[in-house]
């Protein structure tokens, strides 16, 4: 039966994928007509599933299905539909699937459940579109923020405006908001996005927490100058500076256990002949705590001040985006360890996640745990490449019903 | 006298500045309007100055004074017109206006040459619209590229069709060849584009060489993966192995006496959160002798090998301009150490140039000799905060004068 459901749910994942804005990739941002596409799809399958279905004015696809008695307080499920550019099909939507299939299998048996079981397809966690990361769950748990609504596109297109056009009434936004008290748990099942369960020869892992992140855009600045006429000792070359900071934050990370990536650098003007005077790069860091995370950035800071001071540049720094950790609850990580053992994985990993996800948000109103599944090549995501086993969904698949089972036993 | 030509000259240089083809700064490209502006404008100076004056199939403005008799041999003064993008009023056109001044002034003096004195104002010596760099001067010398006329414009306008739009007949070009038996000599002043004459407090310089140079374009391959998901020891980080590439060139350049400068450098894909997979740079390589220059491109070679092997990346190489050493000959140099000596520079210093030249390309058909004047603000150029200070101007004439002068005597 969970292998057959399993099947299901790859097919449901490769059709949900081939609903695409780009032709030739799956790219599928917030409000775009291929979202519209999706979340129809999705809400059908989702009523097939036995649940009531709405749309919040967040855009993000909500069903419901009572418990014991109505009106009871939740355990969502969920996860996303939106995607980065050139997306693989898992990263998001197999968690959203999942918790279909699972939502289906109580409408069907017989068993009461102590609390209402919704499922919920966000949409903007990715944040392509507007910069508006993780919108939709914010909006779920009562943290939106207006200043999004004047976000745009490439196209200058708002977020106010493209909701409009997209049929949600931005001004009820709040409505979108749950209370704490209507919640019971947030759980959410997702790729792992990493190369741990594979190499631990395992599909699935119990989660402990979301990385502490931050992300920075630097900036390094020195004189442009010709290459021929300007000789070394007069020269204040930026992008030298900037390499040897690259070179810097990789040992900082590494010596420390926090993930430093420079991902973006470019120097400027850019020409062949040209002495760099500008350099702009990017610096994401994630750890596991928060303290982790900023004792790196201290040090980053160290370095970048004691190499401008050598070479007489000047840096300057924005900071883009900050998360503090946020732990999945003891009991939620009790449960879902106990939805893998039910599963037949009998030394459950654990794993801390180094990137961030819906539940991050939803963490503000309810108790969040989460469940990580097996991808392979080295764990490859926000890419084509990605890829997921279909025994490993079987797996999921049962440990995430049980999941839920054991949540029904410790709270009936 | 000196400084009232000198005053001339800057106003004529000034005259030139603001003929540009962008508005707001001074571009003045190969066979644009604004290049046939700056030409008429020149050919009529050339004219007053009582030489003889034409366009070659190049579109070179070439002026004439018979020596003695009829059809000598030619000492040829040249320079440029054409200029980068958002260029200073100095680089090329200062070397022109002090060749017309000379010849102005032979043109009226009762001295006879033992040779004509020819001036010319090539284009396209930098490249900028066509990527053709020192095409005029190599029609100049024969060794025109029939290539070059596919040669295309950011509008996709052939180097064929403006030479046709520009009233030269490319069938013709060969007509713009000089054989060496008509040459005497090629003299050219040059601001420095350097800081030595300022750091040495003198106005003047004898060039001894023309830089060796290479040019190349390299890509680091690794692996893109996510920030998140990729830890260190599964990363092929492309970036951290550039920039240690890019400290090794500053370190290897220093260590030889070689300039080796990294101008352009960017990462892929360029998201904030994703591992670079690839990073496309630009190595530029200048050097007293070929020797010096190989020497330096070995060691380079030899690191980004060592790299690449300890972290798992690879990385290859296009050479997209290589540029043998030039030397001054030593009669030339001879010639205008006497000149500069004349003008009341004691203690010439010589130097070798960072920066090409038209002389290079004029070398296959004939000795070469530069002069050097210093340009302020520690030699910036290629920039519209070049300096020339107007006493530098005068004496440099009084030089470029008495070079000529000493040559007529050397071969009277």
């Amino acid at each position: 039966m969970n292998a057959e459901a399993a099947e299901r749910i790859m097919a449901r994942a490769d059709e949900l994928g081939a609903i695409s804005e780009v032709e030739g990739c799956l790219t599928r941002t917030h409000l775009s007509e291929a979202h519209r596409r999706a979340a129809k799809l999705v809400a059908g399958w989702m009523r097939e599933a036995g649940l009531s279905v709405w749309t919040d004015a967040a855009g993000n696809v909500c069903g419901r299905l009572e418990g014991a008695s109505p009106e009871l307080p939740a355990v969502v499920l969920g996860s996303h539909i939106d995607t980065v550019p050139d997306a693989g099909r898992y990263d998001g939507p197999l968690g959203v699937l999942l918790a279909i299939d699972v939502a289906e299998r109580f409408a069907h048996a017989a068993e009461q459940l102590p609390f209402a079981l919704e499922v919920v397809a966000f949409s903007d966690e990715e944040g392509t579109r507007f910069g508006s990361a993780l919108s939709g769950s914010r909006a779920f748990a009562g943290a939106w923020d207006d200043v999004w609504w004047g976000y745009t596109d490439s196209a200058g297109t708002t977020l106010r405006e493209a909701s409009v056009a997209y049929g949600l009434d931005p001004r009820n936004i709040g409505d979108a908001a749950r209370r704490p008290r209507d919640l019971v748990a947030y759980l959410e099942a997702h790729i792992e996005q990493g190369p741990y369960l594979e190499r631990a020869g395992l599909p699935l892992a119990v989660v402990s927490s979301i990385a502490a992140a931050r992300r920075f855009a630097l900036t390094v600045t020195g004189s442009a100058g010709h290459a021929g006429g300007t000789p070394y000792e007069l020269r204040r070359d930026a992008l030298v500076g900037a390499a040897e900071l690259v070179v810097e934050v990789e040992r900082i990370g590494q010596d420390l256990g926090v993930i430093a990536t420079v991902g973006r650098l470019q120097a400027f003007p850019g020409g062949v002949n040209v002495v760099p005077g500008r350099v702009e790069l990017s610096l994401d860091l994630r750890a596991e705590t928060d303290a982790d995370r900023d004792d790196a950035w201290a040090r980053i800071q160290e370095a970048a001040d004691g190499i401008a001071a050598i070479r007489d540049l000047d840096w300057s720094v924005t900071e883009i985006y900050r998360a503090d950790a946020v732990a999945c609850s003891d009991e939620l990580m009790a449960a879902v360890e106990a939805g893998v053992r039910a599963a037949g994985v009998d030394d459950p990993l654990t794993l801390w996640s180094r990137a961030g996800h819906d539940a991050m948000a939803v963490a503000e109103v309810a108790e969040i745990g989460m469940l990580f599944i097996r991808n392979g090549r080295d764990g490859v995501s926000h890419s084509p490449d990605e890829t997921v086993a279909v025994g490993d969904v079987a797996v999921a698949l049962a440990a995430f019903e049980e999941t839920v089972r054991e949540l029904a036993r410790r709270r009936g």
